[in-house]
């Protein structure tokens, strides 16, 4: 199978070589700007062209579609016309497979692997989720087994509607985009005390190890949890100078206090 | 060294078998409920005690704290007559030495293990950071040595003012508590879609696995960090039938792009 990938930012950084180390022969790379073509292409050994994306390939089966959700609708359209006859799959959370029926993209599909992607770090396919749609059930097979290549665990590897999908983007905004940054909230109050986050890892990784063991509601500690107002009002008053910082901590600790009410 | 533990609750739970296995004496466990001193005391193979303070024994050198934040200050005065002369020691992050003092009583310290603990499930204290305070010198040093018995890593075990830790602590509630409930909303909004929470474990796990490569605020991803206003329309949307998670998805996604706008 040959093929395109389209984009070269954090997904495309990390799913292209996992493909081409799956056998898949990757036989050009697209980006709007050269030197992130280029930096891609020469990880992969491949060719690689930028700009307009009318210079794009026409020999590719598929063409992953890697780029920002904002400019993915736009892409699709100008890489239509010469590629009618490929299967072009786009690897966004949140944007439905309608997509290409609205460019007049027949054969569309999705391939969104459902994790955090860095270009400072590589990512263990063997952990990543896969969610696959496709308007065809032939291009859907194609891509299940695409994907099944990438992490050959079955339970990994799902047909999943652009609804379900678009919940579980959002499902993820909350588990990894939140999260990570309360973690950066927790290093800006840390830097102030002259402390260093790496005192505070392991009590964030205690804090997701135990979610394979409960329910996050049921995990939940600290002193919204256990109601505790003398603390919570400690901890605002101690944010009155970033009250940015307060009005998270109020609208959290309430939400936690009402989860906890809605458990009990 | 002789050492009752006052509480029974998550932190006891696992606090108190860790310093048993450490070498400590455990003489006595006290709850305010029968049944919690007693699971507790029976885990242990020591006495229990439980209701009013003035039953517990005279006979420890040290008393381990470890009550809600709320009723510390009361526990403190309540035992304090009769066990003048033992070293008392806490165990909250945001309350402060100075607890002792205004009890009366002299001898106050601070042995605050920063995690997370829940009763299912075993905490490997290796990985747990300790902040020590005394209002003695050599009172410090004894719970420094009992801290490097249940870590003998000693990056692990610090001196900490009140002040200092009542920041740590704070920052904690962000990183862990914050962190909990992000997932446990993601867990509510899967759950609606008929998905479950193991999905997004390992999305979970690498978030976190990234922040021993990257500091939290540059490894921000989501659509946040990326400013694409459509994907943050099209989920606030979604979230219609659920103004409490809104206002959180528009105070967190705002909080993202104003670190962005900093940072950048």
């Amino acid at each position: 199978m040959k093929v395109a990938i389209i984009g070269a930012g954090r997904v495309a950084w990390n799913l292209a070589p996992a493909l081409q180390q799956s056998g898949v022969e990757v036989v050009e790379v697209w980006s709007k700007s050269r030197s992130s073509a280029e930096a891609l292409a020469h990880r992969l050994g491949c060719p690689f062209m930028w700009g307009a994306l009318d210079v794009v390939t026409c020999e590719a089966d598929l063409y992953v579609i890697a780029v920002k959700d904002a400019v993915l609708q736009d892409v699709i359209r100008q890489l239509h016309p010469g590629r009618e006859r490929a299967l072009m799959a786009h690897t966004a959370g949140s944007m439905p497979l309608a997509l290409f029926a609205d460019a007049g993209h027949e054969r569309g599909g999705v391939f969104y692997p459902m994790q955090t992607f860095s270009k400072e770090r590589e990512v263990d396919f063997s952990q990543v989720h896969f969610f696959i749609e496709a308007s065809r059930r032939e291009d859907e097979a194609s891509l299940m087994s695409l994907a099944l290549s990438l992490n050959d665990n079955e339970d990994f590897v799902h047909r999943s509607t652009s609804a379900t999908r678009r919940q579980l983007h959002l499902a993820a905004v909350f588990a990894c985009n939140f999260t990570n940054h309360c973690c950066a909230l927790a290093d800006g109050l840390l830097t102030d005390a002259g402390l260093d986050f790496q005192v505070l890892l392991p009590l964030v990784e205690e804090t997701v190890a135990k979610l394979h063991q409960l329910p996050p509601a049921e995990a939940q500690t600290g002193p919204a949890a256990r109601r505790d107002e003398n603390v919570m009002g400690l901890q605002r008053a101690m944010l009155a100078n970033r009250p940015d910082l307060q009005r998270i901590y109020t609208l959290l600790s309430s939400s936690i206090m009402n989860l906890e009410r809605v458990k009990n």
